[in-house]
Protein backbone atom coordinates (compact mmCIF):
# COMPACT_ATOMS: atom_id res chain seq x y z
CA UNK A 1 0.00 0.00 0.00
CA UNK A 2 2.99 2.30 0.20
CA UNK A 3 2.91 4.72 -3.41
CA UNK A 4 4.23 7.44 -1.61
CA UNK A 5 7.88 8.30 -0.12
CA UNK A 6 8.55 7.33 2.86
CA UNK A 7 8.59 10.70 4.43
CA UNK A 8 5.73 11.74 2.61
CA UNK A 9 3.68 8.45 4.35
CA UNK A 10 5.57 9.38 7.74
CA UNK A 11 3.82 12.62 7.79
CA UNK A 12 0.65 11.52 6.64
CA UNK A 13 0.92 9.30 9.57
CA UNK A 14 1.31 11.90 11.61
CA UNK A 15 -1.25 13.65 10.55
CA UNK A 16 -3.76 10.59 11.01
CA UNK A 17 -2.96 10.49 14.23
CA UNK A 18 -4.52 13.80 15.27
CA UNK A 19 -7.73 13.49 17.10
CA UNK A 20 -10.88 13.76 14.52
CA UNK A 21 -8.32 13.51 11.57
CA UNK A 22 -9.24 10.50 9.15
CA UNK A 23 -7.10 8.88 6.62
CA UNK A 24 -8.60 11.03 3.56
CA UNK A 25 -7.77 14.21 5.60
CA UNK A 26 -4.43 12.91 7.18
CA UNK A 27 -3.63 13.12 3.36
CA UNK A 28 -4.89 16.38 2.36
CA UNK A 29 -2.58 18.06 5.17
CA UNK A 30 0.54 16.23 4.44
CA UNK A 31 0.00 17.15 0.79
CA UNK A 32 -0.94 20.78 1.62
CA UNK A 33 2.18 21.51 3.95
CA UNK A 34 4.64 19.62 1.08
CA UNK A 35 3.31 22.17 -0.46
CA UNK A 36 3.71 25.17 0.98
CA UNK A 37 6.61 27.26 1.23
CA UNK A 38 9.98 26.05 3.35
CA UNK A 39 9.84 28.69 5.40
CA UNK A 40 6.13 28.15 6.10
CA UNK A 41 6.65 24.69 6.84
CA UNK A 42 9.23 25.69 8.91
CA UNK A 43 6.86 28.04 11.15
CA UNK A 44 4.75 25.20 11.54
CA UNK A 45 7.33 22.23 13.10
CA UNK A 46 8.88 25.42 14.94
CA UNK A 47 5.63 26.25 16.58
CA UNK A 48 4.76 22.72 17.82
CA UNK A 49 8.51 22.42 19.56
CA UNK A 50 8.13 26.01 20.83
CA UNK A 51 4.48 25.55 22.25
CA UNK A 52 6.01 22.44 23.75
CA UNK A 53 9.24 24.01 25.20
CA UNK A 54 7.39 26.97 26.53
CA UNK A 55 3.85 26.59 27.53
CA UNK A 56 3.84 24.99 31.27
CA UNK A 57 0.94 24.49 33.92
CA UNK A 58 0.80 27.62 36.51
CA UNK A 59 2.23 26.95 39.30
CA UNK A 60 -1.01 28.16 40.98
CA UNK A 61 -4.48 27.61 39.11
CA UNK A 62 -2.69 24.54 36.49
CA UNK A 63 -4.02 27.08 33.53
CA UNK A 64 -1.41 27.04 30.93
CA UNK A 65 0.94 29.77 30.52
CA UNK A 66 4.06 30.95 28.93
CA UNK A 67 6.48 30.09 32.08
CA UNK A 68 5.61 31.08 35.67
CA UNK A 69 2.51 32.13 36.94
CA UNK A 70 -0.33 32.93 34.52
CA UNK A 71 -1.04 36.46 33.76
CA UNK A 72 -5.07 35.79 35.68
CA UNK A 73 -3.24 34.34 39.07
CA UNK A 74 -0.24 37.69 38.38
CA UNK A 75 -3.11 40.37 38.16
CA UNK A 76 -3.66 41.97 41.21
CA UNK A 77 -6.92 43.61 39.75
CA UNK A 78 -8.62 40.04 39.71
CA UNK A 79 -10.54 38.85 43.23
CA UNK A 80 -8.16 37.01 44.58
CA UNK A 81 -10.79 35.33 46.98
CA UNK A 82 -12.48 33.34 44.55
CA UNK A 83 -11.72 30.30 42.31
CA UNK A 84 -13.83 29.10 39.30
CA UNK A 85 -12.95 25.33 39.14
CA UNK A 86 -12.83 24.42 35.10
CA UNK A 87 -12.32 21.16 33.19
CA UNK A 88 -10.13 22.16 30.44
CA UNK A 89 -7.96 25.71 30.13
CA UNK A 90 -10.40 25.96 27.14
CA UNK A 91 -12.55 26.80 29.54
CA UNK A 92 -10.99 29.33 30.91
CA UNK A 93 -10.59 30.95 27.58
CA UNK A 94 -14.79 30.48 27.34
CA UNK A 95 -15.34 32.55 31.31
CA UNK A 96 -12.59 35.26 29.83
CA UNK A 97 -14.69 35.82 26.90
CA UNK A 98 -17.81 36.42 28.57
CA UNK A 99 -15.94 39.05 30.42
CA UNK A 100 -18.26 38.24 33.48
CA UNK A 101 -15.63 37.35 35.60
CA UNK A 102 -13.44 38.82 37.93
CA UNK A 103 -11.81 35.79 39.86
CA UNK A 104 -8.87 33.00 39.69
CA UNK A 105 -9.63 29.68 38.09
CA UNK A 106 -8.77 26.24 38.96
CA UNK A 107 -7.91 23.94 35.93
CA UNK A 108 -8.17 20.41 36.18
CA UNK A 109 -7.02 19.11 33.45
CA UNK A 110 -9.98 16.57 32.79
CA UNK A 111 -12.89 15.10 34.75
CA UNK A 112 -13.49 12.07 36.71
CA UNK A 113 -14.10 9.36 34.34
CA UNK A 114 -14.06 5.85 35.79
CA UNK A 115 -14.66 4.83 31.71
CA UNK A 116 -11.90 5.93 31.07
CA UNK A 117 -10.22 5.18 33.84
CA UNK A 118 -9.12 8.55 34.69
CA UNK A 119 -9.48 9.14 38.58
CA UNK A 120 -8.90 12.06 41.52
CA UNK A 121 -5.14 11.27 41.71
CA UNK A 122 -4.80 11.65 37.62
CA UNK A 123 -6.49 15.34 38.17
CA UNK A 124 -5.27 18.74 39.49
CA UNK A 125 -7.20 18.23 42.90
CA UNK A 126 -4.97 18.17 45.42
CA UNK A 127 -3.54 21.58 44.04
CA UNK A 128 -6.76 22.53 44.39
CA UNK A 129 -8.03 21.55 48.41
CA UNK A 130 -4.32 23.02 49.16
CA UNK A 131 -5.07 26.56 47.58
CA UNK A 132 -8.87 26.29 49.32
CA UNK A 133 -6.66 24.98 52.97
CA UNK A 134 -4.01 27.90 52.42
CA UNK A 135 -7.20 30.70 52.83
CA UNK A 136 -7.92 33.82 52.10
CA UNK A 137 -10.43 31.46 49.41
CA UNK A 138 -14.63 32.77 49.92
CA UNK A 139 -15.90 31.25 47.07
CA UNK A 140 -15.46 28.04 44.70
CA UNK A 141 -17.58 28.36 41.50
CA UNK A 142 -18.12 24.77 40.16
CA UNK A 143 -17.83 24.97 36.58
CA UNK A 144 -17.62 22.08 35.08
CA UNK A 145 -19.36 20.70 31.94
CA UNK A 146 -23.20 20.15 33.10
CA UNK A 147 -22.94 15.85 32.17
CA UNK A 148 -23.01 13.38 33.97
CA UNK A 149 -18.90 13.45 34.22
CA UNK A 150 -18.55 17.21 35.22
CA UNK A 151 -21.51 16.38 37.92
CA UNK A 152 -19.65 14.31 39.51
CA UNK A 153 -16.53 15.94 39.53
CA UNK A 154 -18.13 18.92 40.76
CA UNK A 155 -20.38 16.61 43.60
CA UNK A 156 -17.26 14.96 44.37
CA UNK A 157 -14.91 18.33 45.28
CA UNK A 158 -18.18 19.90 46.90
CA UNK A 159 -17.61 17.26 49.19
CA UNK A 160 -13.71 17.61 49.79
CA UNK A 161 -14.21 21.03 49.83
CA UNK A 162 -16.77 21.09 52.47
CA UNK A 163 -14.32 21.08 55.60
CA UNK A 164 -13.31 24.12 54.93
CA UNK A 165 -15.45 27.65 55.64
CA UNK A 166 -15.95 28.54 51.58
CA UNK A 167 -19.29 29.45 49.78
CA UNK A 168 -19.41 26.14 46.77
CA UNK A 169 -21.37 27.56 43.95
CA UNK A 170 -22.59 25.39 40.68
CA UNK A 171 -23.19 27.47 37.51
CA UNK A 172 -27.02 27.75 36.34
CA UNK A 173 -28.63 25.81 34.23
CA UNK A 174 -30.81 26.94 32.03
CA UNK A 175 -31.98 28.12 28.54
CA UNK A 176 -29.20 28.98 26.66
CA UNK A 177 -29.40 32.44 25.29
CA UNK A 178 -30.51 33.07 21.72
CA UNK A 179 -31.80 29.12 21.88
CA UNK A 180 -35.34 27.69 21.54
CA UNK A 181 -37.72 25.98 23.94
CA UNK A 182 -38.94 23.74 21.37
CA UNK A 183 -35.27 22.54 21.27
CA UNK A 184 -34.22 22.47 24.48
CA UNK A 185 -34.41 18.76 26.22
CA UNK A 186 -36.62 17.88 29.24
CA UNK A 187 -33.53 18.19 31.30
CA UNK A 188 -32.43 21.29 30.60
CA UNK A 189 -36.18 23.01 31.09
CA UNK A 190 -36.73 21.08 34.05
CA UNK A 191 -33.76 23.25 35.64
CA UNK A 192 -34.61 26.44 33.79
CA UNK A 193 -38.17 25.95 35.56
CA UNK A 194 -36.52 25.25 38.89
CA UNK A 195 -33.84 27.73 38.47
CA UNK A 196 -36.68 30.49 37.52
CA UNK A 197 -36.26 33.89 38.89
CA UNK A 198 -38.68 36.93 39.45
CA UNK A 199 -38.59 39.71 36.81
CA UNK B 1 -9.27 37.66 22.40
CA UNK B 2 -5.65 36.44 23.69
CA UNK B 3 -5.96 34.08 26.40
CA UNK B 4 -3.78 31.38 25.30
CA UNK B 5 0.33 32.04 26.36
CA UNK B 6 1.50 33.03 22.73
CA UNK B 7 2.81 30.04 21.48
CA UNK B 8 0.09 27.95 22.22
CA UNK B 9 -1.76 30.62 20.18
CA UNK B 10 0.96 30.63 17.36
CA UNK B 11 0.38 26.91 17.40
CA UNK B 12 -3.34 27.04 17.11
CA UNK B 13 -3.31 29.71 13.94
CA UNK B 14 -0.72 27.21 12.43
CA UNK B 15 -3.55 24.81 12.41
CA UNK B 16 -6.00 27.15 11.78
CA UNK B 17 -4.16 27.74 8.19
CA UNK B 18 -4.59 24.41 6.99
CA UNK B 19 -7.41 23.68 4.46
CA UNK B 20 -10.38 22.29 5.91
CA UNK B 21 -9.84 23.19 9.64
CA UNK B 22 -11.78 25.83 11.06
CA UNK B 23 -10.99 27.72 14.71
CA UNK B 24 -12.47 25.20 16.92
CA UNK B 25 -10.64 22.22 15.18
CA UNK B 26 -7.14 24.24 15.28
CA UNK B 27 -7.40 24.91 19.27
CA UNK B 28 -8.79 20.86 19.81
CA UNK B 29 -5.36 19.82 17.46
CA UNK B 30 -3.05 22.27 19.22
CA UNK B 31 -4.38 21.15 22.31
CA UNK B 32 -3.70 17.92 21.74
CA UNK B 33 -0.36 18.63 20.19
CA UNK B 34 0.27 20.15 23.37
CA UNK B 35 -0.57 17.06 25.39
CA UNK B 36 1.40 15.06 23.60
CA UNK B 37 4.83 13.08 24.92
CA UNK B 38 7.69 15.84 24.25
CA UNK B 39 9.18 13.10 21.76
CA UNK B 40 6.25 12.62 19.90
CA UNK B 41 5.83 15.95 19.86
CA UNK B 42 9.29 16.36 18.39
CA UNK B 43 8.49 13.39 15.21
CA UNK B 44 5.38 15.63 14.52
CA UNK B 45 7.73 18.34 14.05
CA UNK B 46 10.74 16.29 12.32
CA UNK B 47 8.77 14.44 9.89
CA UNK B 48 7.16 17.90 8.69
CA UNK B 49 10.55 19.08 7.97
CA UNK B 50 11.59 15.60 7.05
CA UNK B 51 8.81 15.74 4.20
CA UNK B 52 9.93 19.17 3.04
CA UNK B 53 13.15 18.60 2.90
CA UNK B 54 13.84 14.97 1.48
CA UNK B 55 10.53 14.63 -0.70
CA UNK B 56 11.12 15.91 -4.38
CA UNK B 57 9.34 15.42 -7.54
CA UNK B 58 10.62 12.70 -10.08
CA UNK B 59 12.61 14.15 -12.72
CA UNK B 60 11.31 12.21 -15.08
CA UNK B 61 7.28 11.69 -14.14
CA UNK B 62 7.20 14.50 -11.59
CA UNK B 63 5.89 12.29 -9.23
CA UNK B 64 6.58 12.38 -5.50
CA UNK B 65 9.59 10.79 -4.41
CA UNK B 66 12.46 10.99 -1.63
CA UNK B 67 15.11 12.11 -4.46
CA UNK B 68 16.22 10.64 -7.90
CA UNK B 69 14.04 8.96 -10.24
CA UNK B 70 10.76 7.49 -8.41
CA UNK B 71 10.76 4.19 -7.80
CA UNK B 72 8.01 3.20 -10.99
CA UNK B 73 9.90 4.80 -13.74
CA UNK B 74 13.51 3.29 -12.23
CA UNK B 75 11.50 0.03 -12.35
CA UNK B 76 11.92 -2.00 -15.39
CA UNK B 77 9.36 -4.02 -15.11
CA UNK B 78 6.90 -1.24 -16.01
CA UNK B 79 5.79 -1.03 -19.52
CA UNK B 80 8.00 2.07 -20.75
CA UNK B 81 5.54 2.96 -24.24
CA UNK B 82 2.66 3.92 -21.76
CA UNK B 83 2.16 7.17 -19.90
CA UNK B 84 -0.64 7.85 -17.44
CA UNK B 85 -1.18 11.56 -17.03
CA UNK B 86 -2.64 12.65 -14.00
CA UNK B 87 -3.69 15.93 -11.88
CA UNK B 88 -2.31 14.90 -8.40
CA UNK B 89 0.12 12.57 -7.25
CA UNK B 90 -2.65 11.09 -5.00
CA UNK B 91 -4.21 10.20 -8.59
CA UNK B 92 -0.60 8.07 -9.02
CA UNK B 93 -1.76 6.03 -5.81
CA UNK B 94 -5.48 5.66 -6.39
CA UNK B 95 -4.31 3.55 -9.76
CA UNK B 96 -1.25 1.85 -8.41
CA UNK B 97 -3.94 0.27 -5.54
CA UNK B 98 -5.83 -0.94 -8.67
CA UNK B 99 -2.99 -2.63 -9.38
CA UNK B 100 -4.35 -3.21 -13.14
CA UNK B 101 -1.92 -0.15 -14.75
CA UNK B 102 1.31 -1.18 -15.22
CA UNK B 103 2.84 1.71 -17.04
CA UNK B 104 4.23 4.72 -16.42
CA UNK B 105 2.90 8.01 -14.95
CA UNK B 106 2.90 11.82 -15.54
CA UNK B 107 1.67 14.16 -13.08
CA UNK B 108 0.36 17.38 -13.90
CA UNK B 109 0.19 19.21 -10.22
CA UNK B 110 -3.06 20.21 -11.00
CA UNK B 111 -5.51 21.25 -13.62
CA UNK B 112 -5.79 24.28 -15.73
CA UNK B 113 -8.32 26.88 -13.64
CA UNK B 114 -9.01 30.23 -15.48
CA UNK B 115 -11.08 30.30 -12.41
CA UNK B 116 -8.37 30.01 -10.09
CA UNK B 117 -5.72 31.67 -12.43
CA UNK B 118 -3.81 28.31 -13.35
CA UNK B 119 -2.50 28.51 -16.84
CA UNK B 120 -0.90 25.45 -18.80
CA UNK B 121 2.33 27.06 -18.11
CA UNK B 122 1.66 26.85 -14.39
CA UNK B 123 1.84 23.01 -15.03
CA UNK B 124 4.54 19.98 -15.62
CA UNK B 125 2.64 20.12 -19.55
CA UNK B 126 6.27 20.98 -21.29
CA UNK B 127 7.92 17.80 -19.18
CA UNK B 128 5.17 15.60 -20.49
CA UNK B 129 5.38 17.38 -24.23
CA UNK B 130 9.52 16.69 -24.00
CA UNK B 131 8.71 12.91 -22.93
CA UNK B 132 6.47 12.02 -25.84
CA UNK B 133 8.81 13.98 -28.24
CA UNK B 134 11.95 11.79 -27.50
CA UNK B 135 9.78 8.87 -28.46
CA UNK B 136 9.45 5.19 -27.66
CA UNK B 137 5.67 5.70 -26.42
CA UNK B 138 3.14 4.46 -27.79
CA UNK B 139 -0.31 5.14 -26.27
CA UNK B 140 -0.74 8.52 -23.12
CA UNK B 141 -3.97 7.83 -21.14
CA UNK B 142 -5.71 11.12 -19.95
CA UNK B 143 -6.57 9.90 -16.31
CA UNK B 144 -7.11 13.85 -15.39
CA UNK B 145 -10.74 14.41 -13.18
CA UNK B 146 -14.36 13.57 -15.09
CA UNK B 147 -15.10 17.17 -14.22
CA UNK B 148 -15.01 20.67 -16.34
CA UNK B 149 -11.45 21.08 -15.54
CA UNK B 150 -10.35 17.56 -15.85
CA UNK B 151 -12.22 17.17 -19.12
CA UNK B 152 -10.83 20.93 -20.48
CA UNK B 153 -7.65 20.20 -19.57
CA UNK B 154 -7.35 16.16 -21.04
CA UNK B 155 -8.49 18.14 -24.01
CA UNK B 156 -5.98 20.41 -24.31
CA UNK B 157 -3.13 17.83 -24.01
CA UNK B 158 -4.25 15.78 -26.31
CA UNK B 159 -4.14 18.96 -28.83
CA UNK B 160 -0.62 19.17 -27.85
CA UNK B 161 0.15 15.76 -28.37
CA UNK B 162 -1.65 15.22 -31.59
CA UNK B 163 1.69 15.95 -34.04
CA UNK B 164 3.07 12.88 -32.20
CA UNK B 165 2.85 9.24 -33.56
CA UNK B 166 0.79 8.41 -30.18
CA UNK B 167 -2.48 6.63 -29.36
CA UNK B 168 -4.13 9.41 -26.80
CA UNK B 169 -7.32 7.61 -24.77
CA UNK B 170 -9.38 8.37 -22.06
CA UNK B 171 -10.58 6.92 -18.58
CA UNK B 172 -14.27 5.50 -19.43
CA UNK B 173 -16.82 6.80 -17.79
CA UNK B 174 -19.79 4.60 -16.78
CA UNK B 175 -21.76 3.40 -13.22
CA UNK B 176 -19.21 2.85 -10.67
CA UNK B 177 -18.84 -0.79 -9.51
CA UNK B 178 -21.05 -1.08 -6.71
CA UNK B 179 -22.90 2.05 -7.25
CA UNK B 180 -26.70 2.34 -7.92
CA UNK B 181 -28.51 3.21 -11.15
CA UNK B 182 -31.47 4.98 -9.16
CA UNK B 183 -28.73 7.19 -7.74
CA UNK B 184 -26.14 8.12 -10.82
CA UNK B 185 -26.58 11.44 -12.20
CA UNK B 186 -27.78 12.29 -15.74
CA UNK B 187 -24.64 12.81 -17.40
CA UNK B 188 -23.27 9.78 -16.04
CA UNK B 189 -25.88 7.53 -17.27
CA UNK B 190 -25.77 9.25 -20.77
CA UNK B 191 -21.79 8.41 -21.01
CA UNK B 192 -22.52 4.28 -19.16
CA UNK B 193 -25.04 4.13 -22.43
CA UNK B 194 -22.93 5.99 -24.98
CA UNK B 195 -20.03 3.48 -23.75
CA UNK B 196 -22.23 0.10 -23.53
CA UNK B 197 -20.08 -2.82 -24.35
CA UNK B 198 -21.46 -6.32 -25.74
CA UNK B 199 -21.03 -9.15 -22.68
Amino acid sequence: MEHFPAPLENLVEQFARLPGIGGKSAQRLAFYVLGLPLEDARAFADAILDAKRSVTCCPVCRNFTAGGLCPICASPKRDHSTICVVADPRDVAAIERSREYNGLYHVLHGVISPMNHIGPDDLDIKSLIERVAAGGISEVIMATNPDTEGEATAMYLARLLKPFDVRITRLAYGIPVGGHLEFADDATLMRALEGRRDI
